[in-house]
């Protein structure tokens, strides 16, 4: 067990170290009191390079002197609770609240070290699920302190979660991010774009594959556009990714039922995805309000909160 | 100049050899006055493994003896005729009927070796292309002796092409063949399958798959469900593959506005790709009838007969 050195058990008083830990990454944090990290580290210690029965001793590599120095409590959200993880935290169904997650926690050793569960979520019998994304929506709750929400929170699986009165309502998972790494890199669609490298976003491109999206009413139908406009020299190969990129996301707008009419639109991504959907959402009329990283931390930090005013 | 030793010029009596030369296969026959193939031969000679100049020597390997041995007519449909390929066909914008591509084939060696045009269709500003399957859908036409249709073509990339008076009104391209091989094969979705092989349909999670990108509205939101439902166990390796076949099929079935409601549907493909087509095109309510490979043969040899007519 990594946590040798770190003390008695009980939370209140409990320095706390929030870890990120995803399917390719891992993050660690040294997180205050009101929630912000006072020091980060990252490493790409995915769980997709750990073997089972490594990830205390890859935990203790990317952190194990904050854990001798402090008497720390360490709670861990994302991909290490899933079955290829470090042990399972079963899917809590929805809708779920704040506190059915602090008090499902997979304790790894217990009280020392837990693991935040995942959500899972059904529409017409087909599941649906989620890890990691519950701590950063909670997290970001509390940053803009709102109960009622739409979170739209980009990447490889993106996920549109419907908040009501504090609760996760239900949520919904888009392919987009694979799917555009798959058409860019790997279909036809990327034989007539520039090669890919330093991908400075051309803004007229991407609104112009939004507005195709959402006319065409399939991507497997607008995603022949990216090439036929470039065969007849209407999209210039440095501006293909753009428009691709406008598609699949015009894509996500078009075809998500998650926006609360009456709720604050939130979009908790790092800069380039936030600035992508920020433009995609304006363009479809709606005013989001962006939160970064910072949103798992603050999520893990109410978490240990609420395990000290549960004690 | 490959045809050297084929006569005198003029179409009346000369025997007719088709070529369907596409991206990565090169099919040749010789055909009779019925449109039939009397002979076929294929290789993976696709336009990709030929290099500029090299065209007539590689027709010269698939056929240089029949070309020797009859007073031929040689003509040729598919990528041979794009700007990567033997001599550039133009386009022609639709609508389009059959006596403006016999009128408009682009003349390798005048009278004795043409190539066929593709046709442009525009929808809201956005061209849409094809090459090969404006005479395969001539050619199913006149098999059937139909005049209006909605003619089905599955493949990488399915084309959807509506016939009105035996004119191609319009049509409209579905990436549907790549988008499938990419998801099987590169995506997190493969990942829950059986490895490819020889797979057989599962009829069953088939159209459960239609049923599921019907309801969806978006492939791009119902892909995910091919994991979510196997790591439920509700969705079983060996049919995963079926499963996304039928998400995939049957987003482009949901998304085409190309069926006229008084028309035949009519499939044109392999056998493999039509048995799937035609169980999601009854599905869905349609009563498709199906053409195999002999509708190209077909229809150059209807272009034959038009040029004969005209000569």
């Amino acid at each position: 067990m990594v946590l040798k050195n770190s003390g008695p058990k009980g939370y209140p008083g409990m320095a706390l170290i929030g870890v990120d830990w995803g399917t390719s990454s891992l993050r660690v944090a040294r997180i205050d009191e009101r929630g912000e990290a006072i020091e980060e580290r990252s490493s790409a210690r995915g769980i997709l390079t750990v073997k089972p029965g490594e990830f205390p001793a890859v935990l203790n590599e990317a952190c194990g002197d904050w854990m001798a120095q402090d008497r720390s409590l360490v709670l861990v959200s994302g991909m290490a609770g899933s079955r290829q993880g470090w042990v399972e935290a079963p899917y809590i169904p929805c809708p779920a609240g704040f506190g059915d997650i602090a008090s499902q926690l997979a304790w790894v050793e217990p009280g020392r070290a837990g693991i935040v569960p995942g959500l899972s979520s059904h529409h017409d019998g087909v599941p649906d699920v989620l890890r990691g994304e519950e701590t950063q929506v909670f997290g970001a709750l509390a940053l803009l302190q709102l109960g009622d929400a739409t979170a739209v929170l980009p990447g490889t699986h993106s996920k549109w979660v419907r908040v009501e009165a504090g609760r996760i309502d239900s949520f919904v998972t888009f392919m987009t991010g694979e799917v555009y790494a798959l058409l860019r890199h790997h279909s036809i669609l990327g034989r007539t774009m520039e090669a890919p490298g330093s991908e400075v976003l051309d803004d007229e491109a991407f609104c112009a594959g939004i507005t195709q999206a959402m006319k065409a009413g399939s991507l497997l139908k607008a995603a022949f556009s990216a090439r036929t406009l470039s065969l007849f020299d209407l999209l210039p190969a440095r501006s293909g990714a753009s428009y691709l990129s406008g598609l699949v996301i015009g894509e996500e707008l078009r075809s998500q039922q998650f926006a609360l009419p009456s709720a604050e639109v939130v979009v908790i991504a790092g800069p380039e995805l936030a600035r992508r959907y920020e433009l995609a959402l304006r363009f479809a009329g709606m005013q989001p309000r962006c939160v970064g990283s910072q949103a798992t931390w603050r999520g893990l930090s109410a978490i240990a909160q609420q395990l000290r005013d549960t004690a």
